[in-house]
């Protein structure tokens, strides 16, 4: 199943993309039997979102089964094309989102021959995070002020959905935890990573990760790292490569992320991108107001954002 | 004032700690008049928080004001001595807490002395992040597993809470951004931290972040930068020194993280430790299961903690 996030009427709505149509689900919630409704924390807790769709898991799968089985039950769920305007699909992540740095190798030699250093691939995942405020949904717009950074960069990266929470999970059981995949634009500014040291700030602007179209759940993708991943600026083929080139495979990542810190439902982990960013090109290829960015993974879709130049007028 | 978040039947509930006692600040706002009940986030949405005082910023103040002026007038507010058990005063922050790595030049020269570098001061601050997850408050365990870290260490930090959000913060305005101080003990597992590279998997582990025991408000700290900070673990000092050492002060920190990436209500930046840290004495000493760690700061309080070993039986 396809869920993504909709904004409607100023509201966050999680939304099932089926075959028969999209479907408002917090209008399915509504219109089943009471009995029906329980197992989400949405129901007790507010309008149901998202999180609480990826924390109930099977209940969600079943859910939706049922909207895609019996499309007509659900007619007044279903929303009007024209209608769809996407949000990320987890708009706003419980805790920062969790990101990997050097996990695929040719992405290492592009970075090793840009600075000309000759660092080994890593032993062990290298982890940081983005802020949770700084996720935007397909379509958004990336704010690219130029006194704060000269030199903003783009990054392709498959995102981990974790449904099933838990701490010191073993690889061999780290799967069960997933509940689904979407894409994350890991949005960067060279020139605050390098001056900052650690790379948090670099990669913390507002807007810097764009996440989306849609999550992807786990039962559709058969082989998470079997999938092509690409990204073009502006119809230019930049990044392109497969998921399979990833360094620390998700049992891995999941393993030693989870080792000593508790993985919660609705975590996101961004596993790194492939080669092909535009610091490593020669010469050297930033992003600017105007430019269009299309990240792509196979069996996810598509995820576009355009980057837009903040006027020195509109600056605060 | 001093503002704590106790536990009290189950719930977080946030308190005034005042000369004519303890007050239960749910409580009061309930006994209030209507009318001026609003202007609390909590009033409309669910129960009080310190998010929500935090968020309202002088109104929080005169609600405290309004205690401290008329204690009789709330005496059903007041909590007896023997109920009051703290939690961290914001258990779970909206996002991440930001932290600064290498802000006091003396633990800077002690890192360079154990690891036989030459690293100079850094022109920028070093920002990373611990997540919300990990914040525990004064009298919390914490969580000691050998399977997982073998190098578990402390840090005491002046902890600066944000009670009005903003982006691009020049200095010159910043301290206007500040709603209060805390103390946070950055615990962390120096293995992971070097094993990782970035250094957030060893600043991230559950219970890492012992936060508290309570925000006091800017208006009662004169200087921010003239505090004795100190550290002791089982009684024998550790770190001690002056807030005033840190090598990037607090506006310059708010304008730095604040360029282009928006400060939010309840965002916590706790600002770097001082020398004295467990890995860089000769010989090392590492926390093992039963130290108490006690951290205090002028002005602020105490904030105590004990190591607890996990037992290989209790690890699932």
């Amino acid at each position: 199943m396809k869920l993504a996030t909709l904004a409607r009427d100023g509201r966050a709505v999680p939304a099932l993309f089926d075959a028969a149509g999209v479907f408002d689900l917090q209008v399915v919630l509504a219109v089943l039997p009471t009995g029906q409704r329980h197992g989400f924390g949405g129901a007790a807790a507010g309008p149901l979102s998202m999180l609480d769709l990826v924390a109930a898991g099977e209940r969600a799968h079943a859910l939706c089964r049922q909207v895609a089985q019996q499309p007509h039950a659900f007619a007044v769920a279903r929303i009007a094309p024209a209608q769809v305007r996407l949000l990320a699909p987890l708009p706003r992540t419980p805790r920062n989102v969790f990101c990997l740095g050097r996990n695929y190798a040719d992405h290492i030699q592009e970075d090793n021959l840009s600075r000309d250093k000759a660092t080994p691939l890593p032993e062990h995942p290298q982890f940081f995070t983005k802020p949770a405020s700084a996720i935007v949904g397909d379509g958004a717009a990336i704010r690219y002020d130029e006194r704060v950074t000269r030199r903003l960069d783009y990054e392709v990266e498959l995102a981990v959905v974790i449904g099933t929470g838990g701490r010191d999970i073993a690889a061999a059981d780290a799967m069960r935890h997933v509940f689904g995949y979407t894409i994350v634009n890991d949005i960067t500014a060279r020139d605050l990573q390098r001056r900052h040291d650690q790379w948090f700030k670099g990669k913390a602007l507002d807007t810097s990760c764009p996440m989306g179209p849609w999550i992807v759940s786990a039962d559709e993708i058969a082989d998470p790292h079997a999938l092509a991943i690409a990204l073009d600026v502006n119809g230019e083929p930049r990044q392109h490569a497969s998921t399979g080139d990833m360094i620390f495979k998700i049992p891995q990542i999941i393993e030693s992320l989870s080792a000593g810190l508790t993985l919660e439902p609705g975590d996101v982990i961004a596993t790194g991108t492939p080669s092909g960013v535009g610091y490593a090109m020669n010469p050297r290829r930033f992003l600017t107001g105007g430019d269009v960015i299309e990240c792509r993974i196979d069996g996810i879709g598509r995820l576009v954002n355009t980057v837009e130049a903040v006027q020195p007028d509109a600056i605060k």
